[in-house]
C-alpha cells in the first residue's frame, strides 16, 4: 500500500539514500521528503553535484586520493619530499594530516585495514603498488600512519613484511597521551604505551 | 589547507549533504567517499534518481502530496468517501494512515503545525485551500488527526476556529492507551486522557 503511494521515483530515491553510511530506511524517508520540500535550494543542486562528482572526480593514479587531477593536488606538489611516502587507511586520514600540516611527503592511501572479520584480504587493499613504489631508489622511508587498533597494528606488521627486503626505513606514528590529555582519564593501553616510549626530558 | 585538498566538485557534494538533516559536517565527508568509492553501483544512480525526482515528481494540487500526478494516486482514486477530509501534518503522515488501512477518505497536507518558538504562522500553512475544500457541499467532515503535543494541538483549535462558520463535523482522533501500552510505563497526561475518555464496554 505504501510502496504504490509513494511511487517508484520517490521510492528509489529513499531505497538509494538508505544505503548510505548512517541512514536507515526511516531517515531515508526523512531525508527524501527534506530534499523534496528544498527542490530549488538542495534537491536539484545535489542531483547536479553528484553527477559532476561522478564525472570529474577520479582517482590518483600514484597515491589512490580522489582529485579531479591525475596525479593528484598532493603527489604533483613540487618540493614535496620525494623520500618519505606516508601509508594510511583512507582519504580522510590523508586529509587530517595535511590539515596538521607538520608532513610534506608522498601519501598511500590504502583503501582500508586487514581485517578477518570483515573478510578483508591483502588482495583488497592497494599493496602491489605501494611495493612498487617503495622500491623506487628515491624512496628512503615509509611511515606507517594506520590506526591503533588491532586491524592497523595487524595491517602495520604486514607490510612491514611484504616491504623487509627492501632497503628502506619502515616507522610508525608515536603512540601516548594526546595533547591535552590528562592521566587519570586515559586507557590502560596508552597509559603503558607512553610509559614504554618515554623519553629523556630535552 | 584541506579545502583545497578536497576541491570545488567534492566540497560542494560535501556541503550540500551535510545540508540533510540528521548530517553534519562530519558525516557528510563520510558520505560523500562512500558515494566516491561506489561511483557506478550508488553515486551515478543517485544523481540519476535525485534529477529523475526533481523532474517528475510534483504537489498534488488537492492535497499537498508529492506524486508524479496531479492530483495524486490518493485523490484521484475512484469510491473514496469525499465527504470527509483528514488533516495531517506532513506527507509521512498521509503515508502513516494509509499502511493502517483504517481510512479511505480525503485527506489534506499542512505542511507543518503553529509553533511561535519556529517561527510558524497560519501563512506558512496550506490552511486557505483547506477552508476552501471544507466549503464544498460535498464535505461533512474535518477529521484533525495532529501531533498529541502542544503545537499540534493548538493548531487543531486555530482550524477548528477557521472552520467554525461552515457547515462541517470537526473530530479529532482519539487519545488514549497505545495498542500493547501497559499501565505503569504510560505518562501521567496519556492515562489522564484515557480516563477521561472512558468508553462503556462494547
Amino acid at each position: 500500500m505504501s510502496r504504490n503511494l509513494i511511487g517508484p521515483e520517490l521510492q528509489r530515491v529513499i531505497d538509494l539514500i538508505g544505503k548510505l553510511p548512517g541512514l536507515g530506511p526511516r531517515s531515508a524517508r526523512r531525508v527524501a521528503l527534506y530534499l523534496l520540500k528544498r527542490r530549488d535550494a538542495l534537491l536539484i543542486p545535489l542531483a547536479e553535484a553528484l553527477s559532476d562528482a561522478a564525472g570529474k572526480i577520479t582517482r590518483c593514479s600514484v597515491c589512490g586520493t580522489y582529485d579531479t587531477v591525475d596525479p593528484c593536488t598532493v603527489c604533483s606538489t613540487p618540493g614535496r619530499d620525494q623520500s618519505v611516502i606516508c601509508v594510511v587507511q583512507d582519504v580522510p586520514d590523508l586529509w587530517a594530516l595535511e590539515r596538521a600540516g607538520s608532513y610534506r611527503g608522498q601519501y598511500h592511501i590504502l583503501g582500508g585495514v586487514l581485517s578477518a572479520l570483515d573478510g578483508v584480504g591483502p588482495e583488497k587493499l592497494n599493496l602491489d603498488s605501494l611495493v612498487q613504489r617503495s622500491a623506487q631508489p628515491e624512496v628512503k622511508e615509509i611511515i606507517l600512519a594506520l590506526s591503533a587498533t588491532v586491524d592497523g597494528q595487524t595491517t602495520a606488521h604486514y607490510i612491514s613484511d611484504r616491504l623487509e627486503h627492501l632497503d628502506v626505513r619502515i616507522s610508525r606514528l608515536a603512540q601516548g597521551l594526546p595533547v591535552g590529555g590528562e592521566l587519570d582519564h586515559l586507557d590502560d593501553g596508552t597509559l603503558t604505551a607512553a610509559m614504554m616510549s618515554r623519553r629523556g626530558l630535552d
